[in-house]
């Protein structure tokens, strides 16, 4: 009996890599059994561990050009299993579904790159470039020492990829909607504003951190940032929380806080912003008798892979395999195709992400299959006429 | 030897009231020491209980005009006791001063208005009119069951008053600088706002209360509530608390809250004020896809007794006693005055505030001595040439 899975099939690695409970940041053993599979198809592969995570490089040939594929073998929590209908971690294939954490985000469409390797080897022969992996282990996380780091790593050491690939659950509700071509930055900001506390019927005596705040919450939020960019939606400020906590009516607080987040498109960079935020700030402080302080941190910048001929390669693959033209958008969270577009062109393509991050995870068994095909004829069609 | 308190001396006195420790709404004997003082005075004295509050009523005479004395034995806690130089309850006195808890707020101005009576008995024989006590033992706590139930009982059985003094704490550094001859009113409200939780990179599938939250509290702070009243100062509306509690970045809140309250002057009543926010809260509801909730309370209206020969009789008696021709006030917080107004003309004088609800509360021994002398020339001139 022949113990080596059929890497032909995804659904037999896609079980295999969910069984791995590799909840952030643990790696519970998934990146070996990536690596396993990519060895046998002729990768040559490494290890990038920062810090308590664990990376993996894979790259077969050395030739130009290099398409790479990109993903998470981390996944997030559970939650509590107890309410999920089929074992988070069991992967079972029950009447043509799989479930399980990381069915959608994103072991189902790593299983689906390397089947598809495996198909075009077979059925093409030889590329005529080099193709790569790069799975990281801290997506869901921190996201410092995932893709972050070991691109940093690759780059110090020369070694570039042409066109990327992501497998991100980029599709709303069915295969074939939507290509991630871009992604807004966010940007996060925490307001602190502290006064003086007192009682509330002597005002003169205290001074109250709620009306600058008031006010400069209200500057912030009355600025239209743009109208929308091309590809992309309007930029969008939203106050996430505002706390002062003080339980007692007749007592002016000495201390308040906010919370906001920025989604940005092209139109702006982290840095602007923050010099925005920060004038907004210090125009505030001058009309107070107290402290505003603003802790900025862009978590990422927004950016666009224009359409072209790399984008048209994979819309025209993902439409012979399901009969719709994806669209390209930019809309949605941040993913690490954030740190990816700084070393080169960069678009996202997987499963359907309904499910994803939720009770009952779970994709189509023929997604995952459909899924291979599309990467299949991605790879076949790059390799035989490879973008410029 | 003679066990009998010396009621001539309020120092005695105002030590026994101190060493009961009426911490609201605890009586713990206070109430006792007064009735006892006031019966060996000839008063007739009855209890006036409601709910967990033991309240006194005395009277000594039935004849008009019937001037009131009023005032509260309970006090607020003593905090930390290790923290106080002489013990918060053992009442001593030391180099002239009187420490202790209550001692400013207001037993000591207790005492002072029982030696005032007997004083006035004996150098000026019999009144032309009747004096009452009206001491109650829920002023530091909910308000509900002293004052103010106890007036509406005294007022349905048809017992009146003419003038009423109250011996609150009403000057700030020294003796004789002011008389409380009004106070304004407060409001507390509690704004509640419920929208939808969503995630921040997707804003329009959620609802985030926060925005409207800063619109009405913007709209309602804008507002100049008045540029102040004859003896008031301005209206004021402080921000007092908002909270969230969303320490999720990536997360739009489901609800918001935030409370404020407004101390206003005679320009306004509180259902004015609370038509005005509803109305405010149902404009801002209009453009909200949620609910938006106020709870409004209003704990006490403003009122004023007006300069005349009440507040003359008092500035005169207080400034042949200290050389200070107290100013009439209206400033700072509330007190049981806010509903004693509601049946008659009624000021607010007692002893130097500034210790008050603090370690250490203590005032000086000559102070009480000092506020003695003003209540027995008050009597004396009150009966001598009774006000219109």
């Amino acid at each position: 009996m022949n113990t080596e899975p059929d890497l032909s099939n995804p659904l037999t690695l896609a079980q295999r890599l969910i069984r791995c409970p590799s909840v952030t940041p643990a790696d519970a053993g998934a990146l070996d059994v990536v690596q396993q599979a990519l060895e046998s198809l002729g990768f040559t592969c490494r290890r990038l561990p920062f810090g308590e995570i664990d990376n993996l490089y894979a790259r077969r040939g050395t030739a130009s050009p290099c398409f790479m594929f990109a993903g998470h073998t981390d996944v997030v929590p559970s939650g509590n299993d107890a309410k999920w209908t089929h074992p988070p971690f069991a992967a079972e294939a029950i009447d043509g579904v799989l479930w399980g954490r990381g069915a959608a985000d994103m072991k189902g469409a790593i299983a689906a790159m390397v089947a598809s390797v495996q198909r075009l080897l077979t059925e093409q022969g030889e590329p005529a470039g080099s193709i790569a992996f790069l799975i990281t282990g801290d997506e869901e996380g921190m996201a410092i020492n995932g893709t972050k780091a070991a691109l940093e790593q690759l780059a110090a050491e020369g070694e570039t990829f042409n066109h990327c690939l992501v497998g991100e659950p980029s599709n709303p509700t069915i295969m074939g909607e939507t290509i991630k071509s871009g992604r807004r930055g966010s940007l996060n900001c925490q307001i602190s504003i502290t006064g003086r506390q007192g009682h509330v019927a002597y005002p003169e005596r205290a001074e109250n951190p709620i009306p600058p705040l008031l006010t400069l919450l209200g500057r912030l939020t009355a600025r239209v940032l743009d109208d929308g960019a091309e590809n992309f939606q309007r930029s969008n400020l939203e106050v996430t929380s505002i706390d002062v906590g003080n339980p007692t009516t007749n007592v002016i607080p000495g201390h308040a806080g906010a919370r906001f987040n920025i989604r940005f498109n092209i139109a702006h960079t982290g840095d602007e912003l923050r010099r925005w935020i920060e004038a907004e700030a210090a125009l505030v402080a001058l009309t107070f008798d107290g402290e505003v302080a603003c802790d900025i941190h862009v978590t990422g910048e927004a950016f666009l892979t224009p359409a072209g001929e790399f984008t048209t390669l994979l819309q025209d693959a993902i439409e012979a395999e399901t009969g719709r033209r994806a669209a390209l958008t930019t809309g949605g969270g941040t993913s690490d195709a954030r740190f990816i577009h700084k070393y080169g062109p960069v678009a996202e393509f997987g499963l359907v992400g309904a499910s994803m991050h939720q009770i009952d995870e779970c994709v189509p068994v023929a997604d995952i299959e459909t899924l291979t095909r599309i990467y299949t004829r991605i790879l076949a069609a790059y390799f035989a006429d490879t973008p410029a």
